[in-house]
């Protein structure tokens, strides 16, 4: 005898698979839902059944873009410099640098970190293609804009390796105290990269 | 000039109205679909689409049921002690109190507590069928099972006044010690509420 009624262990049991979700939590989702107004459920539903058709890689740069878009509207951009790349991990973080408003050139999305723990390598992510990519366009500069994480770190490195006899600049983003840290609970890991990293006033 | 894809986007903001998901958990169950089998997006979907006509209220205990049944089953089931109810917020507490092993009596689901502040009053309760129920039924023991919080406590007092006259007997969850838990590290309601309730031993 099931407690659940089939239709809703169904959702939970869907729910459950996004990551960070438990039974506990897809239950609550699910719940919720059942008492809004379905239209809500229903717009979700949508939009998941839009989801896979609806979205692509740029060719180039490897963002995401709409199916019926030939390359990322970034990319495409004349007033963004080609020839100054930001390679991150993922789609999302271009969303993060543009939101700065300080950066005019365009992005290379890897597709992810290397983590041999997680059986991501050099052949599942878009290494090849950037370096192809440094070639037609001319690149000047590399901005490697990986997470301040071990996998970013690696990552960082075999892009260091890749590109070493290649004629183009490396940078990457400067580590140090995020604004509005109190020093005193800095990670000594962030505060060391702080102190190494000191700047001329 | 948007830097996600327009289906993306949709998803991003559905998932976003589910309680406790802020856009960025959302934009990671995003990705994390898009980069997933796409069959597991189609069953989410699937599922979500069938969840509002799959699932329906008990007309007597207002557990959730499937469309295709009449009652609960637990409350179709002779087995089931109909003289003693156990009272609960959520039609989840059920599966709670069903994992004990230790309830042979059946449930009445209120939908929710008494909450003046989000606007939960005795009529958005399943109170006046509970009433009916105790009537024809002849119940003869409403456990109240309510969260051990404000809004919990609130229910369990209107419910104390409302049965107040009736040939019914009232008792509640024991309040004490969570197993597992040193006393030193206990919230000083929760000792309290343990001495009260000492028991012989």
């Amino acid at each position: 005898m099931s407690l659940i009624p089939k239709a809703l262990q169904n959702v939970v049991d869907a729910l459950s698979k996004l990551p960070g979700v438990g039974p506990r939590s897809a239950e609550r989702f699910a719940y919720f839902l059942l008492r809004s107004d379905p239209r809500l459920t229903t717009t979700l539903a949508t939009s998941l059944g839009d989801l896979h058709a609806g979205v692509k890689h740029c060719p180039y740069t490897f963002a995401l873009i709409s199916a019926n878009e030939d390359t990322s509207s970034l990319y495409a951009n004349p007033e963004r410099d080609k020839t100054i790349v930001a390679v991150v991990a993922d789609p999302f973080d271009v969303i993060a640098i543009e939101k700065t408003g300080q950066f005019s050139g365009t992005y290379h999305v890897l597709g992810g970190l290397l983590s041999p723990i997680d059986g991501i390598q050099v052949e599942d992510l878009h290494m090849n293609e950037l370096v192809e990519r440094v070639a037609r366009d001319h690149v000047i500069e590399l901005i490697i804009a990986t997470n301040a994480s071990v996998e970013g770190e690696a990552t960082s490195l075999y892009l260091q390796q890749l590109f070493t006899d290649k004629n183009v600049n490396l940078t990457r983003l400067a580590r140090g105290l995020s604004v509005g840290v109190d020093l005193e609970f800095a990670d000594h890991i962030s505060l060391s990269r702080a102190l190494e990293g000191r700047q001329k006033i």
